[in-house]
């Protein structure tokens, strides 16, 4: 390995790193201080914001009691847990960078959703009598806040690690990453299950069985499914963008520590600095201008920019500073050309991404269109063509990031791995406005969900209501997308990381990994096969939790229709709270089978199986998770854009058979797309970095003198142990899906409106 | 590599096992004769059975016709492409053995479908006054001749091979495999398109839209389902349950001859020879008695029995056979050990998949009553609940799977992957019985369905016929799961003759393989994530052709009930015929696209990207293949038995909502359980089959003097634009998904009936 402890002059850079993620940090302060001056509205908009923030505060705050209990057990662990390289100190260092990258995984998401619950309101208010402009404006910069933080955050903590700890840095960073992941990948699943809890268990009883709107205030699960929207798309997003922000830039220094030493750890910062440069300027271009055709055209234009900025600078900083590169390594390009078309490779995919995304899933586009038509032939027809339209979005999605890694491989020559945590540095370059853009989705959805509730909002203003929520809707999907793309280019380069652990623990012992990495062993083959299959089992056990908890809310709704009669003739008010409450107490519980079973599943195949099938394990589940998580994100917006479309008023359009058609479709796709699909992002992540952590443990207990593998098996044995508890406690769960039968034993489910 | 000429005792022990094979045939005939021995029943009977008889025939003529120019393509192909070994003699009979696998296969469908649409109505006349023994034993007859076929035809394809060949058997039987299982895919992709688009067509006209009952003769679409139920789960199952068959011994004698000579190769076939004894003891044993329970008695009794006699049989042919192992190989246990264990944890892994099915697809059992139970919240959480209850069993289903590939690799020691050819053997000992199981459904399902349609049964036939096709249910549902366990341990085998191929290969190019089959390198992290993504595009695929067909039967149908008014009053009859042609046609077009992919998918990455990504695109394929294939089969078979729980009385039976919701998932289930899963098995093989294939001519012209890199980027992008245009072609017919607009355009769906 070259050297890498730093001289002064990377020490000087990365001094200015740290100052610059401190300014992205001011930046965002000043985006707060605009979005906050904006007006709030009718005292009815700021009663029911206030409902909503309150509700999403609570979970929050609940939500981080548990977790906070599960992430000391974690820190403990941690700090009995060998490190490759380095004392106890690099060991502390891990540990406590755990607990910062949890802290700050959780501060991104808990400020973003507390913005959040504030702009939309001012949304609400600035639309009032047409103001298109300033409603946008106000939606896209409480975006913009949580873009800002993500990038500040996600660098000081990085630049941090490097000033404090020199060479050991990447070691005490993949704490950093493992604890924003974990907290992101908790936060993901239970604001995931929270909000479709909320959705699905509102429609099925208000739109299907009472037959009243969407976002009525009758119906007691409204207030629920805002907060959801927030905990869910806006906290949970958030944290998961941080993540794949933060493990990006780890991954990216542990390869360029282990092929170029110093200056390969400065690079990834210096990349990530220009992003923050990058997504000032992005967030600034997108405010919408007079000749603007779409909703869309100031966001492309933010995002467009900020990639433009991106590149250009990013080709200054690979020419001035990477001819300092030592050469160590058997390169096939130039230092520069390597950094440079590397970045540039990930700036593409990030393009090519959202236009994929784009044709799978907007309502003007063929696929959308063809569903919008099976709709004529009933619900099993639309759900058919949603699913194969997954499937197959998935390959092309696939493709086009398999074709990135492959280019990245190609270019990298014997630095393959780290060209490959360069196209994953380039991707995020462009995070600020990745974030931004995506926050704006549950903002404006939220802001016409306060406007339709609180009643107080004009025609020109509820049409200006409408337009944002649909570009909301559509930027949401092109991020998800992006975010796929990014796990999988992180996960890759970390799973390189992997191999980078192993061999120094092995050569420590005085071994050599000789064939054991090999694809056609057999037991490696079962590896993959386990790997893939706990994606299947993670994606089964969040859409049942959802299945499960939606039950529950629809059970509650019913009780209130029955027991409060006057609800349907607004006489009586519903108790929002129970709703809330009831999605609370689900969401945490249910979130604890998925994700035990991500931490732990690669325990047990690690310390059971051995080093070769854990690599295999993680080949296994990247493959499969790329493809199932764009599957379950491009069919539920499939399914979400057909039912605007019939709703817009193709095939008989709202209250035709055609719509209650999609509207089935829409349902089933929502846990796909909101609480699966995005939660195998930081799942890969999560088992990634769980193998990186026990690699040296693994190896200690079955080479050389530690050798024991008694101990290993009953590590291995403890793990499986507890995944089958717990998925044995939450079976017991499952009486009640569907609802509580024993109120509607006699097949109608009408809930008799008064 | 050990000596592998056949001794002499070694020849006539072969000669042996071609003998026996003869007998499994001859026993074939003897069921023949028993079978169409029985009464054929009323002359509206034979009038309908004579219509399925037609319509099926007619199919796979037509569908024979079709492969056969694509099977002289090949044949062509096979002759050019270059061997490991053996000189051009072994090459021709490579090719020629090509075309004696896929005539075997194809034969092996056409026969067992004949008689199936033969012993159909034997089964319907034979119920006729609540004749319930002597129908049972004419539809498990039915399905005997067709098991025995099977094993019959597959052990005397490979008797025969060993015995012209001697040593390069190995290669030529490459071949055998490769015509088997590029046969059985087409068969079980062009059969499930055709059996789920008219299943799928005649529901949505007949019960959703024109409220009339399943199998009711007013329905245009009904003969044409019948065919469907023939020649998509009879002779596509058939064929494909013989190419796991042949592809599983012939990668059992690769692999042996790799490993121990010509002992290796000899054992198998003993394995299989007795095989066929145990299945006759089985079908014999299948006799239902006057103290069975259920009807489900005597199957496992069938099963269970000769089960017993394959464990005991090759018990004493590993202890008397196998001292004579050469031992060259570092194995840690005896050869016996190896060989027995082996065997019997194929077995043990047959047996328990049969369970773990059963759990989840009985209606008996909790999953299939939670989702039951969820068709009280509508659609939307039957759909929700089967998807999740089909993800969570696949990781079952892919754990016991792993579980015994892992098992066999540990008895294995350094001949590990013998021994998972050997526990794939292990699992077709029974596979005469299987066949068998399988055959009963759609032959009960056919025979109910002549009784209904002919009106010439009594009330107690009619019972036993219900009965018969619970049974059946059951049994096809148990057999997917089985036929995925051995498409899994085949591919892993077949895998592992790839490496065995790749390194002689190498090794007379004077090259060794390096770290190309490194788990870690990024380029194979590629070529996995491709190979998972070929599974999900395949299942998209198949399942869009079947929205795609279906909607051209709806459309058939309901101008047949506008066209002729007099068909809802039994005065006009339908045009059947039309129907019928409607599903040969789409099907034979639609099999195309998945059919190339799956053919050329191996051959893009293998000589575009290398051999590493090629073995990682395998291993992808395998792991998401295991996953996506019980997915499919069990959500599919939940729906299914969760209508008939509903249709039973639960939750306000036929009729109420909760049925409409039911049907829903049902009909969404078909094409998952009988067109895209059940294709799956061939698909792992057929890509693994043509990795092992092109081998060869991808080293020659990687390293060595022929190498040429112009020609693989060539040959790699040829077969890309081969699959894109297929693609294109098969998306410009999308157009017409979910019926002909023009004539619903107003939403309203309903045929008036006149």
């Amino acid at each position: 390995m070259p050297d890498s402890s730093l001289s002064g002059g990377d020490l000087a850079l990365v001094a200015v790193v740290l100052v610059v993620s401190l300014a992205a940090l001011g930046f965002a302060a000043y985006l707060v201080r605009a979005v906050l001056a904006a007006d709030q509205g009718t005292a009815k908009m700021r009663d029911i914001a206030r409902a909503v923030q309150e509700g999403a505060a609570a979970y929050l705050r609940r939500q981080f009691r548990t977790l906070g209990v599960f992430a000391v057990i974690v820190f403990l662990l941690l700090l009995v847990l060998p490190v490759a390289e380095g004392g106890w100190e690099t060991r502390v260092g891990r540990a406590i960078f755990f607990l910062v990258g949890a802290l700050f995984s959780a501060s991104v998401g808990f400020i973003g959703m507390t913005l959040a619950t504030r702009g939309n309101v001012r949304v609400a208010a600035a639309a009032r009598g047409g103001g298109y402009q300033p409603s946008f404006r106000i939606a896209y910069r409480t975006g913009g806040v949580c873009g800002m933080i993500t990038v500040g955050l996600g660098l000081f903590g990085a630049a941090l690690a490097l000033l404090l700890f020199d060479d050991t840095a990447p070691i005490v960073l993949e704490g950093f990453g493992f604890g924003g992941a974990l907290l992101a990948m908790f936060m993901r699943v239970g604001g995931g299950i929270f909000t479709k809890a909320a959705d699905v268990g509102a429609d099925l009883v208000g739109k299907v069985e009472a037959g009243i709107p969407e976002d009525d205030p009758r119906n007691a699960a409204t207030i629920a499914d805002n907060v959801g929207d927030n905990v869910g798309d806006c906290a949970g997003m958030a944290a998961d963008l941080f993540e794949s922000y933060a493990v990006t830039l780890v991954a990216a220094l542990i390869l360029g520590q282990v092929f170029f030493g110093s200056v390969g750890m400065v690079f990834p910062l210096l990349i990530a600095a220009i992003g923050v440069i990058a997504s000032v300027v992005g967030i600034l271009a997108s405010n919408p201008g007079k000749n603007d055709g779409s909703g869309m055209a100031p966001i492309n234009r933010g995002f467009f920019t900020s990639a433009a900025v991106s590149l250009v600078l990013v080709a200054a900083a690979s020419f001035i500073y990477l001819p300092s590169l030592s050469d160590g390594v058997d390169l096939s390009v130039s230092p520069q050309v390597l950094g440079f078309v590397s970045v540039f490779i990930g700036v593409v995919l990030a393009a090519a991404i959202q236009q994929l995304t784009g044709y799978f899933t907007e309502t003007s586009r063929k696929p959308v269109k063809d569903i919008g038509r099976s709709s004529l032939t009933g619900p099993a027809t639309v759900i058919l063509s949603g699913i194969s339209l997954g499937l197959e979005s998935a390959v092309y999605a696939a493709v086009l990031i398999g074709g990135a890694v492959y280019g990245a491989f190609l270019i990298g020559g014997g630095a393959a791995l780290y060209a490959v945590a360069l196209a994953g540095c380039g991707l995020l370059t462009t995070a600020g406005v990745i974030v931004s853009m995506d926050t704006f989705g549950p903002v404006s959805d939220n802001a016409q969900g306060i406007a339709e509730m609180s009643g107080d909002i004009d025609e020109e203003g509820a049409r200006v209501l409408t337009d944002l929520d649909a570009v909301g809707n559509t930027t949401k999907a092109i991020t998800k997308g992006i975010a796929i793309a990014t796990a999988v280019l992180a996960a890759t380069a970390l799973f390189g990381s992997y191999n980078a652990q192993i061999n120094v623990a092995l050569e420590e012992a005085g071994e050599t990994l000789g064939d054991a990495f090999s694809l056609v062993n057999p037991n490696n083959v079962v590896g993959a096969v386990v790997g893939a299959a706990v994606v299947f089992f993670f994606s089964g056990l969040a859409i049942s939790a959802v299945s499960r908890a939606a039950g529950r809310v629809v059970f509650e709704v019913r009780e209130q229709f029955r027991t409060k009669p006057g609800i349907m003739d607004y006489s009586e008010r519903p108790d929002y709270s129970a709703v809330v409450d009831i999605c609370t107490k689900d969401s945490l519980r249910e979130l604890a089978t998925p994700g035990l079973l991500a931490v732990l599943a690669p325990v047990a195949v690690g310390f059971g199986l051995g080093i070769g099938p854990l690599a295999a394990y993680l080949v296994g589940a990247i493959a499969a998770g790329t493809l199932m998580a764009v599957f379950l994100a491009n069919s539920g917006g499939a399914w979400d854009n057909a039912k605007k479309m019939v709703e817009d008023g193709a095939y008989g359009g709202k209250g035709s058979e055609a719509h209650a058609a999609t509207v089935i479709g829409d349902t089933v796709g929502d846990p796909f797309k909101d609480t699966a699909g995005p939660a195998i992002n930081p799942l890969i992540k999560v088992m990634n970095l769980v193998a990186l952590l026990i690699a040296p443990a693994i190896v200690g207990l079955s080479v050389g003198e530690d050798a024991n593998t008694t101990a290993r098996v009953l590590i291995a044995l403890g793990a499986v142990a507890i995944i089958v508890a717990s998925v044995v406690v939450s079976k017991r769960r499952s009486v009640v899906v569907g609802g509580a039968p024993s109120t509607a034993t006699d097949g109608t489910l009408k809930v008799t409106a008064p």
